[in-house]
Formats: C-alpha cells, structure tokens, sequence
C-alpha cells in the first residue's frame, strides 16, 4: 500500500487496540507507521515495513530515535472559550475570604462582555498550550453565554478556530441558571428546550446538562435531554459532582455517550453506567483534596474511564491533560495502563470517536505523539513534566519540543 | 549608582520582600529593577528609575510587557543525581503487584554501576527541565551512594556540573542502609558519622538524615547529626513521613535550618519548630493521596513553609516547581501568597540563603522570572502550565519560553 506519512524508530508503538500488540494498550516494540493522506494505513514491526509499504518519495518521515509512540491525546471535557480572570478569585478563596463575586456567573459576565475575536485569540492561545502537551483533538463547551444569541456565538467561534488541534463541540446551555431567569429557573429551562435547542442546528454535535445540588434538578435535565435527543444531540451530562441526585442514572438512562464528574457516585450508579455502555469521564484536577470519584468502583463495573483537565476558570484551569492521568493514578488509583487509555483511546469513546481517533491502527487518523521518554508510563510517572516531543496531526508534524 | 542590568515593565514586581511593597509579597506595580554585576542594586517604581540609576550602554535589558515578575524560583529539596529507570516499578506498584525489587537500593545499584559523565548528563537534563520552569537554584542530596567512595562521588559530579541553575549539595549518607550493612545498621551509623562526614570537607554545605521507622531511629540519627555539627555542617533531616518518630523535636533541638516532609507531624512539633526558627519543607507531591503535611499548623506556630518537588525516581520523578506550589494550595491549604513564599524566599532560607536569593532585593542576586501572566497568582492557578516566559540568572537571560 501506499503512504505519504511514515514514522519509524518507535522503541514501543503503543496502539492503544489491545489486539494490535502486547497488553491492555497493544504495545508493538520496535514499530512503525505508515499514512496516507491523513489516515493511518499500516501498523506493525519496522522489520515488516519495507516489505508491506511503498513510501512516496516526498512522504513525511519522522524518526522516533526509540521512543514511546501515542495516539494523539483527546481532551473530551473542556470549557474551551470563555474571557475574564478569575486569578483574584481564586486566591481569595484560597485566604478563606468570604465570596462577595465570582463563580460562574463571573465568567458569563465576562465572556458576554468580550468580542468573538478576542475570545477566539484567547481559545487559540488554550489549544496551543494544549498541543504543546501532546493533545490533537479537544472537546469545547458553550455554557458562558447563557442566551440563545450569546450560546450560539460561543459555540460559533469554536467552530471559527482554525488550529491544528480539532475541535468537538458541545452546547452547554444548561450550565448554571443566568441571573435573568433567578426568580423564574423553569423559564430558563424552557428556554435551553424549546428556544435554544432546537435552533443549534450544526453548531453542536453533543448536548451537556449539569444536573446537580446548586444546578439543575433530574427533572429539568430530563426535559431538557428530551429535547435534545428529539434533535439528534448525543448527550452528556454534569453528574453527581456536588451531591448524588441520580444525575448518573438519568444519564444512563438516556444512554449518554458520556458521564462526567461522578465524585458522589455510587455502586449501583457504576452498575447502570456499565450497562448503558456510557463513558465516566473523571476531572481529578477539578476536585483536588477530594472526594473523588469512585474510579476503581467503576472500573470493577465494566464502566471505561476517560481522565480529562476539565479546564474552566473556575475549579481547574490548566491544559495540562498528561498531569491529569497521573492524577489518576495518583488520587483514582488507575494504573498507569488505565490512566493512558483514559486519554485516548477512552476520551475518544467519550466524544464518540472510538474508532477514528485515541488509537493508533488502520483507519484512524494519523495522530500521535512521541515522547521524549522510552515509555509510555513516564507519561504519569515524570508527571507534571513536558514530554511531548514530536506530535502530529493528520500526518502533518505540527508541534512539540523536539526530540 | 551604575547598573548592568535592567528589567522594567514589571506590571507587578513581586519583591518577596514584605517591606518593599504591598501585602505578603511586598508587590510593586509599574515595577522596575537595576542590577550590577550579577547583584540587584536598585528595585522600585519604574517611574523612578532614570532618575536613580545610570543604566551602561551596554546593559541587558529585559521588558516585561506588564507581566509579573518573580524572584528566579529555589527547590529546596532534591535528589538530583541518580540513574535508573524505576517506571517499570512504579506501573508495577499501580497495578497492585506485590513488590519484587525497586526501591531506594534498586536506585543505588544503577547510581554506583553508572559512570561520572552519564551521572552528570542525567543530572544536567533534570537542571534544563528545571530552568524551564524558571528556577535558578537547587538543593542536591547524594545518598544514592553509600559508600564512602561513592557518596564522594555523587557529591562531586554535583559539584561538577556547569550549568545555569546553581546546585547547593547535601551529603545524605544517611538515606537508607545499604545492603552490605542489612546485619549491621550500627556498623553503618559509624561508618557514616566516623568515615564519611570527617571526609566530606567543602563538598557539602548540609548533613541530611532520613530519620524515621523503616529508615535512622532517633538515636542513630543523634549519633549523626553530631558529628555533622562537630564538621561545621549545616543540619537537615527527613522527618515524620512514614509514622511520628520524634525526628522533628530532634531536629529543632539541633537547630537544623530544615525539617522535610512532615506529613504525621504534630502539633508539638510544630511548636518546637516555631521555637527553633527550623524551615519546614513540605512535599505535596510525594504525598499525593495523603496523608498531607499540616501546614496550617504549622503556619499557626510561627513555622515559615517551604515547597519543593522532592525530585527523586521513587515518590516523585517532577522538576515541575510551581506545580508543588499549586499542590500546596489545592492540598495543604496554602494561600496562594504563602506557597510562592514557598519556593521562593523561604526555600532560600531552607538552604540558609535567605538574603542572597528567593527576593528582589538590593543585595540579592539578579536571578528573576518573568512570567507570560499578569498576575504571581497565575504560577498556581494556572496549575500544571509552563508560565516561565524569560528566565534571569546573575543578569543573564539563561532560559524560558519567550514572552
């Protein structure tokens, strides 16, 4: 077969397709790579390479020098563009000040009040932070407009970025109730359903509640899940983060692509997620000295774990995705192999790209990224450190430090 | 007065000097600074600097463009020099694998069985990754030696190394007993207090000892401490991580200018400590998980509060330096304020350099970062992120990403 993108010297190919090589991340030693206009056509032993692929003479070629190789890590939870700084805050809280301003409500104020260029600049700047961590595709919420105008503009200059690392959007108009609607939360509710939802059209492929103490009840998110299912959003949900309210079960009911947070969650909430085949998306930045999310719990369910930043302004900002996974292993108590598939191969299945992205064989787009590490675990054991070498997009070398 | 050196367009000069500016961090808005000869000789509004400093002709000026402005950061707690790859142990761990080999002593064998120069190519890595994160001064331990020759050894392969970042050396000897002692630790606590702390000369400043159960008891950790004071070596101990031994007591009562660790600390020893004027270094992320140092306890005694990353291949493999500071605001309840005071001014004085470095301040070294953020609170809100736009060395420019 032909490639016009071939990567040789993978000291370990780690697939992430457990049936591709050793382990639960299908880890071919000494592997390569081969591409074809953005997809990857081959896999296997660099021994087999020459005899299965013919290289086109002006094919990217890229030396991986005996290093780890991944898949492109998938981001599948983010709060991507929003304007204000919300640092103040931040370190008030941390003095015990009592909350005069801020939270969610800030970054809507903010955000609203910023042009689409300048919220687009500062979202560039968030996904060239992301790249440099080895990240190639990233999921984007709305939720900081608030206002069927302001939740389409947002969701509008996500669609706008033009940046190597893809974009997957997602409408969170049922993120917080905005001060408009204080004395009226089921206007609102109506509003995200009947006004809002149904007008997204393509601007949004998934839709997001976040059903919760202090949030929206089971019952609006019902009906707000309704209306988005009627329209063909996948759904995902903001579940048992402050409470347990049985946000997980309802999502679980409606069969949601993914579960995000889940620090209250119980057994019987893994058992329904387990059979409803939704993705746990867990944000152990996001809940720093704890509770955390029953992780292991979940996993004895048969329950995939995605890890993400859950950057936003508010409880986690930081595009530091490889720092999350060894947060998980961390404070979840994910093995190194777990923790890696949670920002792959899993975070893919969390935006419903399990075949097309997060793993590394035949069919999926050709992103990866190779470390500057012989192993895939350094990723969660150097943590906190930049390990991203070389990453590539769509066959395309597009960032990293450098071997 | 004459300068070599000059920074303006501090949006915030964080001095770290309380009485030079606002709040704990002495802060100085529209800030500028002067140095001669690798020493800071002016520092103040920049409104004010034409009229007070005569910049030379061929001066290196940096501009900040509104950005804050840090003392260059100080890890006060490493173990710098070591080879090995403990990856493979630490996955191990994960997965719940009873424990065959690894360990400190796994981490010994690889240290003594690798040459001088890889040792230092090891070590000077560690140091640019450092840099990157815009620190300019490192505490390194040996102890991963422990023999007489071979702590020798890894004291001056830290002394060898050339390289921006300034390393400050701490014989630890006394780390663990290595295996050619396993039926004579008294043996070895002679060896350490008779053979090697009388041979180490000027290739320590400190004497660390890693007192605790499973490590030095109290009473061996006397019998060494002793004879470092005897040496005219400056005191350090490793204290209350695994269980409460009385290590802290013993290490106020030497008057040690440091106590690490500290997770099962009391508050006793806080007291003591308060009376003693010992620094307390604390680890968070070689204690992810817990139990957690009590730092707001010990910041209630008087006690001044160090961070550092603990760099070392067993609990914690990290250059990431403001990541620890984030750590100990999400897990020790630092403010904000306190844990930048934690890599900064009073990691200079958990290596007994607190006028020379970790402030800007006439007489302090010219070692400074500045970061891409408005704001010295961005270092740890903006958790896992690299923020280390231009990083100063004795009046240098040495590293950092661009503004």
């Amino acid at each position: 077969m032909k490639a016009d993108f071939v990567l040789t010297g993978a000291g370990r190919l780690v697939t992430c397709e457990p049936g591709l090589g050793e382990g639960p991340l299908g880890v071919i030693e000494r592997g390569a790579l081969a591409a074809w206009r953005g997809e990857v056509v081959w896999v296997g032993r660099e021994a087999d390479l020459a005899g299965e692929v013919e290289v086109a003479p002006d094919a990217v070629e890229v030396d991986a020098r005996g290093s780890a190789v991944l898949p492109g890590l998938v981001d599948c939870h983010t709060h991507l563009v929003f304007a204000g700084d919300r640092a103040p805050e931040f370190a008030a809280r941390l003095r015990g000040e009592p909350r005069a301003t801020g939270g969610v409500r800030e970054t809507v104020r903010a955000t609203r009040a910023t042009g689409d260029e300048d919220l687009a600049a500062l979202a560039l700047e968030r996904l060239d932070r992301f790249l440099s961590w080895g990240v190639t595709t990233v999921e984007a919420k709305s939720g900081y407009g608030l206002t069927l105008e302001q939740e389409r503009r947002l969701l509008s200059v996500a669609a706008g970025l033009r940046h190597p690392v893809d974009v997957v959007r997602t409408f969170l108009g049922a993120h917080v109730v905005p001060p408009e609607y204080d004395d009226d939360p089921e206007g609102y509710v109506t509003l995200v359903s009947e006004g809002m939802i149904p007008s997204i059209g393509q601007l949004a492929e998934f839709c997001d509640v976040w059903c919760d103490e202090g949030a929206f009840s089971v019952d609006q998110a019902r009906r707000i899940l309704r209306a988005a299912r009627a329209e063909g959003l996948g759904i995902k949900v903001h579940a048992e983060q402050t409470a347990r309210t049985g946000a997980a079960a309802l999502a679980a009911s409606f069969g949601a692509v993914s579960v995000d947070h889940l620090e209250h969650a119980t057994e019987e909430d893994a058992e329904a997620l387990g059979i409803s085949r939704t993705v746990a998306v867990l944000l152990p930045g996001a809940s720093l000295g704890g509770p955390y999310a029953p992780a292991r719990t979940l996993i004895g369910r048969g329950v995939r774990v995605a890890l993400s930043t859950d950057l936003n302004p508010g409880t986690s900002y930081s595009e530091n995705l490889p720092l999350s996974a060894a947060l998980g292993c961390a404070l979840l108590r994910l093995t190194a192999e777990e923790a890696i598939l949670g920002i792959t191969r899993h975070a893919a299945a969390a935006i419903a790209r399990e075949r097309a992205i997060g793993r590394l064989a035949r069919g999926a787009a050709c992103d990866l990224v190779v470390l500057g590490a012989a192993s895939e675990v350094d990723l969660v054991y150097h943590y906190g450190a930049n390990l991203a070498a070389i990453v590539v997009k769509g066959g395309r070398v597009v960032g990293g430090a450098g071997p």
